[in-house]
């Protein structure tokens, strides 16, 4: 048997012994509803007489490795609509699943051993005895819907790891601890880098530490950005309807946009502004003073384009944002950093002749290549082509495609990106950039756009080498995407120990004795000069806690100032808070050392010292 | 007598004269409402039987000298307040302001020879031939309501000139003509540094010149903030009702927020997101998840502030951020970049002890020094202390106010700065910077003000020496106020010739003929290698286009590059857009000094070369 197929078959299998234990232990008045697989294993949905506390896991898996024990036979039996409605009439679920389906057809139930039952189409185990090899584990229990939908009834979800084998299962509990330690959520306290308040839900707090980092990820952005000649332009962040009929958002986007609507004509007073609004004025969404927070720059990019007139000379033109943006999100799908209702993207609409596609896709995916090797971080690329709803005309769609697919190729060799057939937006074909993390998961950060709709749209145009009027093709991309999301990843990727350029502290300095403080203040003035970020512990606490202290906070270098490093001018380097430490390192060299790295964005190069 | 009792009194009578004329012209229709004296002159609200046209304002000027030459006597009279009824029946205004006036009293009126008369409590000149020295010119009309008020009359105001002497006069008309050629509106959109959309009414886009000096402000802000030990953060730019009840916005300056009202307990679904909003939902100003973009950056500050326990040791705090601010005007008092709803601030918020106030506030006033000083702007400082609304501990604002009293002593010395008595914000005393700029304008910037009541409203504490939990005091401050308007200022105060090192682009090149574009090109990447931002013009276009248009952006230096200088490596330097050049520079000499004045911020050093 296949893998899949294998889990498959024993997942959902072991979803009716998870189902059949619950009965056992909880009662026949148990309501049970759907128990599907999942990544890691699978759930099974419950209506249950009382909450499963932390203590119940433990009984449920006894339970379910006593029912396997058992060693009962798996019937499958094919029943009409009548007989299963009859057979299932206590499990009110089951009977609204029944009543969906077709009349007409037979339905299949499972049989495991005599007194359990479930509607299922299978296929199941032939043998419970079948399950004793398999590795399994409650995982969790958490509140779920019945059918998702909040106005129907709450019920209780019970999660079960299962995988092939102890192995399988002991390597993914492992990866599990990893995941954790690696939180973002977690580090981010850790270091105090950003916070959360529910006075401004999904929208981060950037504390000292965090900004530093997050203002060196701009910083680099930009340097490349300027070597590639973007020019940035920054734009309002609130913008009234006007703006968002002409670019399709109000049509397309408005439930994410946060408005902020105009007063109806009633109750607008002359002077707007003089009205007491906390008396409750009569907002009016359809008032042409509504206005919205921006949740994309491209169509203040649009306008930016639109001030002048454009000679095909000028092309291409490239207006890089790193303006704030806003989307709303439901509070459920809210999560750290990873999706937020705040953010800034390293965001840019580049404006181009049909003939310059090529070359600057190429060079999209250049400035893409340095961004993710700096960080060591592998991705893969993903073409989507012309949807069948597309817009515009077939001719541009299948010369842009073609480009696209060239580069491609010569990019990254033919079969070595994926290719989603019809998957493009309806305004243009797309490229998507994946990145791997250190635990292997996949994130979509960089995107790659050809929008032959928004141009037309705003009645873009450019005036050609023939003086006629010819409307510019928009390139969308962003690199590192959402900055916020990327610095969630990343930090979970580093598991919070930075490449030294981005690290909030660079260097935390402990002079062991208050005898040392002073060298120690002249090497961290010193550092701060030359542009590496130090952090000096004065304090009379102990070395050990101080030390403990910069490591908590991941600070790559922890330089220890004692007597011999006074007199000698050194410093001892300790290597990212491991205790393996570096000795008389000429003071001058450690700074030369940290420049380099600064300027080059290279890793730990301390080590080689 | 003294100038200012001569300008009112001349001022004043030349609105009779001028009410006088206008009689004369539209006729006796002509209603006359109320004419006093401004900074340049005077002007008089009428509501006339046509509109005045500029073609008017000559006759105007002709029929005001011609009643002047007739030598008129004025007359004070006395009469009752039923006789001045009588006496003004037709004219409507005059009536009104009458009925307003108190009962008892005695009335004075001026008559202007016969035939004209008006309400007026004077004083004014004996006979119309004492204004005949003086210089008058019609402005200007514009249309003002009634007594002000948006639901009376709409009038047409008709503005004069008015200065004592010819020459004053036509020191003012060249005055403005200087301050209309340095208006930053006009400089704006020739440097093509920023603009403005009837979609973000008051939200400037910021175009890619405009954009990278602003950021050459903020890199500059940032500079300086670090050496003084500030730390930056970010906070969320929308924050829900919750917070602006603490800090008190929600009371005091919801009617200035862009609000984005929640929807009311009826309209909202179990899922928000869900619902059509754009078929109008009921919106809620009342409902929980009401929020508003922020104003000012106060109550996010404290909140980061509170997320720890603080130890006196770690005071003071300097919160810093340049965060995106909005602030609803009315659409009349908008005006270019110096009143816009959109905007940044070099914004901190200290916290410190009471016994660092002192310290702190002269380490602030030293950071206003160096920035003022750097834009060759000088300034004058304003202290306003205790009003009678004040709050807090009277103990506290006694020793607070002599600190600062202290610091202003000492570094201005007594006198040298302003004090308003009672003019201090109700939470605590302020010291204002108001800088001057080249055209004797003076405009406020900084600002630094004690807050003994945001750290209340929040429960900030920090545990003192004793381990007791103590308040810290906050210090406001910010040196440039919205980067926005300070840039507004600096444009009309530089008229658009920008200190190199903030200039949009430092150094245009213009290679002669095409054989030079090489040459041209290496020095734009060496100058561009080093820090210093070139654009250099390879088109077609002849020598002199291509100094003009750099000579219309402004660029400090433009290089002309020829034969010679691309056989002797040297540049020829065109001194900000002036006919002076300096020749056969080395390129590294230049190179060199471009730097340097990068590097100090210092301006026009080229010119000692």
């Amino acid at each position: 048997m296949e893998r899949e197929e294998f889990l498959k078959v024993y997942r959902h299998s072991l979803a009716h012994i998870l189902a059949k234990a619950v009965f056992e232990i909880f009662g026949t008045d148990t309501q049970i509803a759907i128990g599907p697989q999942i990544d890691d294993g699978m759930y099974y949905d419950f209506a249950l007489p009382r909450p499963v506390t932390e203590e119940d896991y433990k009984t449920i898996e006894d339970k379910m490795t006593e029912i396997l024990k058992r060693k009962e036979d798996w019937r499958r039996e094919e029943i009409s609509r009548n007989d299963a409605l009859e057979l299932f009439k206590d499990q009110k679920y089951k009977v609204e699943i029944i009543q969906d389906l077709p009349e007409d057809e037979l339905l299949t139930i499972y049989r495991t051993g005599d007194d359990f039952v479930d509607l299922c189409r299978g296929p199941h185990v032939e043998n419970s005895r079948d399950l004793l090899s398999v590795a399994f584990k409650v995982k969790g229990t958490s509140a779920a819907y019945w059918r998702g939908d909040s106005t129907k009834d709450t019920l209780t979800r019970i999660y079960v790891f299962a995988f092939p084998s102890k192995d399988e299962l002991k390597a993914h509990l492992a990866w599990l601890k990893e995941a954790m330690e690696r939180d973002h959520k977690k580090i981010g306290l850790q270091q105090d880098l950003f916070m959360f308040q529910d006075t401004a839900p999904g929208m981060p707090y950037w504390l000292p530490r965090g900004w530093t980092m997050y203002r060196q990820l701009i910083s680099y952005s930009r340097e490349l950005q300027d070597k590639h000649n973007y020019q940035e332009i920054s734009c309002p962040l609130i913008n009234n309807k006007k703006l968002w009929l002409i670019s399709g958002h109000w049509a397309h986007y408005v439930n994410n946009m946060f408005l902020i609507p105009g007063l109806s004509e009633g109750t607008k007073a002359d002077d707007e502004v003089e009205q007491d609004q906390s008396a409750g004025p009569d907002f009016d969404l359809e008032s042409i003073d509504t206005m919205a927070a921006k949740p994309m720059n491209c169509p203040n990019a649009m306008m930016t384009y639109k001030r002048t007139v454009h000679s095909y000379k000028e092309l291409p033109i490239r207006y890089s944002e790193i303006d704030v943006l806003h989307r709303k999100e439901k509070s459920g799908q809210m999560n750290g950093l990873f999706r937020v209702q705040e953010f800034r993207q390293d965001d840019d609409h580049t404006f181009v002749t049909e003939d310059q596609i090529e070359s600057e896709i190429e060079d999209i995916m250049n400035l893409a290549d340095e961004i993710y090797n700096t960080f060591g971080l592998t991705y893969k690329a993903e073409f989507s082509t012309r949807p069948d709803d597309f817009m515009g005309d077939i001719e541009v769609w299948n010369r842009a495609e073609a480009s696209l697919k060239k580069i491609l190729d010569k990019k990254y060799g033919e079969g070595n990106y994926e290719i989603n057939e019809g998957d493009g937006a309806f305004y243009g074909p797309k490229i998507d950039l994946q990145i791997k993390d250190a635990l292997g998961r996949e994130w979509q950060c960089g995107t790659i756009q050809l929008d032959f709709q928004l141009p037309a749209n705003f009645g873009l145009t450019y005036v050609d080498k023939d003086n006629s009027q010819k409307m510019p093709v928009v390139i969308h991309r962003a690199i590192f995407g959402s900055f916020e999301r990327f610095i969630g990843i990343i930090t979970e990727h580093f598991k919070g120990a930075f490449p030294f350029w981005m690290s909030p502290a660079q260097v935390g300095i402990v002079p062991i004795r208050e005898e040392h403080n002073e060298f120690a203040r002249d090497i961290e003035n010193l550092l701060e000069y030359n542009g590496i970020r130090a952090e000096v512990d004065l304090s009379p606490k102990n070395m050990n806690d101080k030390i403990k202290n910069f490591r908590n906070l991941r600070d790559p270098y922890i330089l220890v100032i004692g007597d011999k490093e006074v007199e000698s001018k050194t410093v001892s380097v300790n290597i990212r808070g491991v205790k393996v430490q570096l000795h008389d390192i000429p003071v001058d060299t450690f700074v030369e050392v940290c420049k380099k790295m600064n300027a080059e964005r290279t890793r730990d190069l301390i080590t080689e010292m």
